[in-house]
């Protein structure tokens, strides 16, 4: 089983047991932002989870292994084309080279790495209209002169 | 006098005083992110600010101008090849289709705006070497049926 | 059923029924123009219009469900290549910033939205020939500064 | 005098004379879209006109003449990154072929004339927030038989 | 059926027969040009002349309907391999301009239309070595100005 | 001086005599749609030719050294923009394998070339709209076996 | 039976009898470039040298008809990465002027033909390391003036 | 002096003194494809053929310096669009599979090296029209096993 | 069997037996790193080691029949989005022509051969957090002057 | 002073003392390969090393605070043409998947990372042909799970 048949299974059985993201996760204690990255094949899920995982939605044990392989981290449109993924591309290219300028002052020279990292997606209730909040957290890695 | 030669003359009085992003920001009374992106020719700042800014660095009037101009927003590296800027363009590829499966469960269908929205960049010190935080507030727009 | 082989089925009933867009649109009480998108998958259709609508062209359940799924708003070629589909591309080409500017003259800083956003598009009959009229309707959104 | 320094001494004497798009075609009898897009540079505007807002604006002859030019229409990005002309790159992206359904179902095969074409933006107020409305009027062309 | 599996269909029939576009095209008492594009998909076929295509070929009622249907054109190869179709694009490559201003000069600023179009392909002979003839025939539209 | 210094200075002392292709054609003996491509750098000049045609324009002697040069034919957007260059960028995509069936069945296997080429571009008045005529003359070169 | 499947027959044919390009070419009496380029599907093959072809490797008749067809030239890689392929691409790079300016230099303006045209590729062998030898011979073809 | 500004004054200088290639690779004892390469800044020239150029073309002595530097070999367009050039890009297109096997069977896996690589472009008169032959001549280099 | 499906194969044998490259490189007498190329299809493996590999993992014999073809070296991403093959990508791009500056220094104009070529991964451990280090070892190849 | 004017100051200085890379590093006390890459403006070099350096080749100090801005890290070329470079880019083609097998072998999920890395350059003499050992040496980053 690969990665995307992984995916398949757990769309179907999320679907039929009518779940949802949060109560996945919760089931495996884990934050549901990492563990929809698992699911659609984006990160690799330790033993432990993926058992939990597929006790939870009843899955067989390919599933299990799939989604502890290493996954090859593939997307095929250079730039988005779904409005919502879109605006993540347009912010960067808005916004990229200001996150940079004040990482630089922060910290030094250096990046924020997108491996050692997490992620949050909330929602924040507004009467104006709610607001999506999403929070990024990498560690700083300076660049080394040698 | 365009936006890119207002950016020069902003980059060239900043190094010339010695001044952070915070302090300009603060002399204007605004956020480091928008300031700094309104400088780089990414916002169109209002005449208040843009008074105050010019002043506060003593720049001539034709800065302010520019920086009330409406810009065209163009980047012409599809993908960024700063390894600062690329690992949001990697953020958006790993994690862009879990967000939208996190925010179409809170929210329903729709995005996460990129123009009703605010940024803002953190460090936040840590023992094991320090972190960025960096923090998105979009207002979601579902979609319409009509 | 995925959103690809809805669409199938959905033009094969279509066409095995004589039926037209106006009248499938009318049979489930909403616009030609939605309709059709939410037909093609880029678009969700609610609970209630997407049961309708497989009731009309009596379709079976997981059509329905499909329907009702959130898309993954996909096109595969970045400058479309079917005539009419690129006259549009051309229209943003060659008019793009005389509608940016038109629109902050009258709005200010800002967006129209393509989410808050409804369509038409009608036949105007004309001795010299029948002409197309396009509608497009969005929110403007203006930027934030913070 | 080419286009592109035709399009700066235009929008130089326009900002000198606090002028507005919508003055600047009242005052040569044109639409305020149209009269846009020719000094952009994306239409060759006829000599009459041409005259007329140069007098209006008091700029030279060669101004003249670059205005009645017929235009190489050219434009660099092939995705457009300025957010605004990005949604109408979006629209035909999310609803192109919804447009091609509904046009040839009114129709028959063909498409919509950009050329014999005209073009309009106009602002509807509405207290949920203001409200874009464009309005694109074109030929129909049929395909030829031969 | 869709356009493809009808192109194959016409290309099995037409070599099983052993016949010719030439002969095909006579039957239904069009051009060959045009016959031909219809059968690759890239022209919808009015009803009259895919029965006629049809017995004359002794293809089945859905290839009929295939003909019928209004395509939606796809090309994949943004600059074509294939040398003899590759000689196309550069002789727009190397002439487009000089053919622009033939055009403008004779009739002036507007486009010859590619849809109100027909096309020829001969052959003449020559001693030197034989010469294709390729005439194109496109209405001429002027721009509006409005 | 280069290419484009030389297409420069021809077309100052075109406009700056109020002369036609067709007219400059005439002067040197040749067909005005060669002519202008020979003096948009697209082809290079012979002596005779290019000398009348600086005697013609009245333009120095090294425009006519320009001319004479063989040119390395460039052109930077791959699709063009240009609405009327991109219709025959249209029609290669559309009617491409069809001219190449319609010549290898008159020729066989083999290509018509883009070099041992001519071409002409005619005006058809015609009382429903002018028309354009624009027809191609390469020499058929079939393909070698050894 | 396509292209594809007819040169993955000749293969398995090829590998089964343990017979290299070189005897096959000779069985059919042509050079072993040329034959693998029409066994690759990239030229065709007359029809004596198809049915000499196809009895030499035990191959059915319809190969030998797909040997025969006229194809349609496709490669998909703009930039081919495997090395071998590679690295005549980057002779056309480094080298592609200056094969130009040579060219030019000895026969005037025109180009070398890649159609009535040969190629051969030898083995040369040298005691600091073996040689390839790939001599290409095509006709040159002088641009028209007309 | 860079490469770019040296092509120019060899150019200029081999113009003023009508030269050719083959007159100056005569005179500095090299050949004239290689010496060809050097100048339009794809080699480097050693110090005594650069020398000896710069004396025979009378240029001063930082166009030995710039010839004598190692080059960055860098070209723009990922597909050629001179015709000339291009035809080697379709030879590569359309033989490079067909070069692979028949290299591959001649030495074992391996690739033509394009750097211990030598060129030849030779013209061949033929009553039937003049041939261009070019002869490449690279080490063959086998891959490691390890 | 295609060198996709001699993959899989490998890699099913591989999970199955729980060994590792390193292990299976053991069994064959070679480096891991070259192991997996030639597993992964990147190389082909002389006839011994093919049959010692299928013989370890219990493969039949057109597996080594499938490894030991001459590999049609295809990669799709021309930007790789894999984070760990990325980083290798930036390297190129941040540090490729500081490497040219040193190797063109330490041995002249010339290159490091990719082909007459070796690799080696390694883990260094470390109190700060284990390291890579990846050793390439490549002929230095110097350019021809001829 | 911008990056790219630093570059050519330090290289006109460099060749007009006729020094090498080794010899400026060794002066400043860094590695050759960290050193010149500083030098292209790939990376930032502290003050201390910028005042060295600029004393060792006696250039102003705006070449100093050059050489300690933080750089904006762009490469123009996605795939490199250089001959050299683009090795590297081969190699990262072919060994890319490799190396990944490897390190996630040896270390499991996660990167080498590209910040906190060194890199050496360095001739191994040998009488078969010298060779170039490039060693990186990177830390390994693993994912987070959260």
């Amino acid at each position: 089983m690969n990665k995307l048949e992984m995916t398949q299974a757990i769309m179907v059985a999320k679907d039929a047991k009518s779940l949802t993201w949060e109560g996945i996760s919760k089931a495996i204690g884990m934050s549901a932002e990492w563990t929809v990255s698992a699911c659609l094949g984006m990160n690799s899920m330790p033993e432990k989870e993926a058992k939990k995982l597929c006790e939870f939605l009843e899955l067989p044990t390919d599933t299990e292994a799939a989604l502890i392989k290493f996954p090859l981290k593939v997307w095929d449109q250079k730039i988005p084309t779904d409005p919502l993924v879109y605006r993540f591309y347009e912010i960067m290219g808005v916004y990229g080279e200001s996150m940079k300028e004040i990482i630089q002052e922060k910290c030094g020279d250096g990046i924020m790495s997108a491996i050692d990292f997490t992620l949050s997606v909330d929602k924040k209730e507004d009467p104006k209209g709610d607001r999506i909040i999403v929070t990024m957290d990498g560690k700083f890695l300076p660049y080394k002169a040698w």
